[in-house]
Formats: C-alpha cells, structure tokens, sequence
C-alpha cells in the first residue's frame, strides 16, 4: 500500500463525520440499517445503533475506518454474517438530507475470538456501553418464543431491540428466571453474548440533497480509494 | 383461501396504519429501507419513500395490502430485483419507537406492464404524484457518470435521490440536453421511466418498545396468516 494512502483517512469518512456532527438533534440520526443476506439466499434488514468509526482495527497500518455495531450473538444476523460476511449499510441524515450507503464485509467478534486487537476493541466498546445496555444480554434469546405467563413485571424497553432503537434496557420485565442483571451491567468483562460487529468499508454511496451531488467511492484490491461523481 | 381470512385485512396491516398515524409529524417516518440482493449475492439497502397500502392489487379476491414505492426503471434496484424479487423493508418509526421488518416479493410495473389491474394502479400512483417527483423521470440516468460541465444551473434537490428522501425535484440544475420538464410535470400520462414497485408482504416482524413486545406474522401457503408472540 502507498504511503500516502496509508497516511490519511478516505475523503468519506470525513464527509460522514461532518454529516454525523450536524444531525446530533436528531436521536434517530444514530440508527442505520443494516441489509444481509439470509442462508436461503433472501435480503432481510433492520435498524441498528451507531458505535463508532474504529480507524485500523480491520487493517493494521492502515487508517480506513471499520463501522462498529454492537449486538447479541444469538440473533439471526449474527448467524447470517457468519454464512454470508457482506453487508450494507444505509444510514439517513434528517437534518441535512443526506443518505450515506456503507457496504462491505463484516467480522463479528464475540467472547471466543482469539485476535488480541479485535478482543481488545470488544472490550473497549463494551467499557463505553450504559449499564442499561448492558443488561439485555442476559435476556432470554431474541427471537425465541414468549409465553406471556413468563412476564415478571410491566417495564418496557428491556431487551435487545430496545437497545437497536434507543430504549434504556431496564430489564425489569424479563423473566424471574434470568440471571440477574446487576452484575452485568456494572462489569468490566463482557457478557458471553455480547458480540462487537465491525463493518469493513469496501465502497460508500453518498447522496446530499442540499448540494445535489452523489459520490460513490471504492477501495480498490491495493487499499486505494477511487473517487466519482454520478447523478443522483 | 377460506372466506374468513378473505374477509379482513391482516392484524399486522392495523398496527402498521396506527404507527404511520402516529407518526405523521415526523417527515422523516414517510421513508424506509428497501433491502435488495445484486447479482453477486450481496445485500444492498437504500431509503425510498413510503406511497400507500393497496390491498388486494397483487390477489385479486384477497385484502391484503400490497406496500407501494415508485422510482426510475433505469435504477440499480430495479435491474436487481428482475434477478432477484425478494425484498425486506426496515421501517422504523421515531415518535412512537416502533420498527416494522416487511419481507416478500416486489412486482416492479414499468410502461410495457400488459396486465390491466397493474398498469392503473401505475396510472393511479402516478395520478398522485406531486409535478416535482414527476419530473426526476427526464433526469440523466441515475448512478451515470456525471460531468460537471453537464450542469445548467445551481439549484438543488431535482434527481430521482431527491424524490427518495424528500426533496423538490425541481429540475433546474439538469443538463440543457434533457428534455422540458413541464409537459411530464403535468401530464396524466406516467413517463416511460416511471415504475411502480409493489412489495408483496409474506412476512411482518414488529417490534413496539414502548409496549416490550415483538410479533411476528407469516403468510401461509393458502393464504392465511399466523402470529406468534417473540422476545424482542
């Protein structure tokens, strides 16, 4: 890889932290949505809460950005990634009327992941979690079926999806039978289910309406990025 | 199809016609992300916007509701989708904290549609159309290379991503060379490259926060619809 590509972030990531800093108002200017692909070979989609541009963490050496995700590792798309790694992002901007599509491959690092950088990022990213979004990892597997007699209490916003979509994770409404949540909340060491997503950017599409211009960008096979222009 | 199933429209459809009333005052709530597979396999995701519930337009006899978009038939979508027709819709709704995951076949009705019913509902979509999102169909091609000599003027928001995500469409920064966009802006007659695509919903996943619950809807073979109560 050329030194000077190595040297700076992709003109992108700075269109896309400018967008981010201007939509701040918005609480739901966080959420993206993140399209994979099934095993029977279908799309499937769906929200998600922005945790970072992590510089590196992907390509040691080389400052290109991996967009961090945090997630349960019981969910379908944990599953989905781990058959097919490519995803795509599209994330909307209110405010400023911008759309900004990120696709590229996946790699989730969950409790069992043996690379000392990416653990380490796991670790960070769990540190900067609130205890509330902690504490849904120890609710009974997403997806799985719910006998509504298994209820404990009436509080809502307790689970993982209240996490994708900016609800506080009391967990008061989980089933007596769960481990208690406390200690996972106020832990240092993840929860065995918490699992760090870290989306490699191979090629961005960015669409601003206020200045009627799309750029798409793509990384070529030597790290490089290429630039165009198309219409909107 | 047992005549009670045909009888009423799904219980999903309710509770998706609740959240788009409740979350009128949030322009934002009008779009969604379409999921799509290329034909490479991989995932893609863009914001499109929200035109209407039309039941029965796809089944004839049966009530329910086909999800209707329109964009340009030179988009990449709509060459993915003639490969591949399945897609999913993320649509979440930010004033009442709700996320609707909306699985199934698009039906894309383009100008040589040769089935009656579609071509009016095409007709029917466009009829409503502001002249502003008529217009984006004498755009260049969308996703084309652009040149910035190209460009007749400096105002915003005319191409068809405008219409995707809210904006005028005005038309006035188009090339020259483009045709006028007056007669297409009021002409009763859709445009040549104005398609409807009409989302065939097979599955529904709801997630409200503000109640904790998750439910999960299937289409069945002959019809009919089951829902089961999920963790969220």
């Amino acid at each position: 890889m050329p030194a000077s590509t190595a040297a700076a972030l992709p003109s992108w990531s700075g269109a896309l932290a400018r967008a981010i800093e201007r939509n701040t108002s918005t609480p739901a200017a966080r959420y993206l949505q993140l399209a994979t692909v099934r095993p029977d070979g279908r799309p499937t989609v769906r929200s998600v809460v922005f945790r970072g541009l992590r510089p590196g963490v992907l390509h040691p050496g080389s400052p290109d950005p991996a967009l961090a995700i945090v997630t349960d590792g019981r969910t379908a798309k944990v599953a989905h990634l781990a058959a097919h790694p490519h995803a795509e992002a599209a994330w909307y901007f209110p405010d400023t009327r911008e759309q900004f599509r990120l696709g590229g491959r996946v790699t989730a690092v969950g409790a069992m992941c043996g690379e000392p950088a990416l653990a380490a990022a796991r670790e960070e990213v769990w540190a900067g979690l609130s205890p509330g979004v902690r504490e849904w990892h120890v609710c009974p597997e997403p997806g799985s079926v719910r006998n509504r007699g298994d209820r404990g209490g009436e509080e809502a916003g307790a689970g993982p999806a209240a996490e994708v979509m900016g609800g506080k994770g009391r967990g008061g409404s989980r089933p007596a039978g769960s481990a208690a949540p406390t200690s996972t909340a106020t832990s240092t060491q993840p929860h065995s289910h918490f699992t760090l997503l870290l989306l490699d950017i191979e090629a961005v599409d960015h669409v601003d309406l206020g200045a009627d211009t799309r750029r798409v960008w793509e990384r070529q096979v030597g790290g490089k990025w290429i630039v165009r222009e198309v219409w909107p």
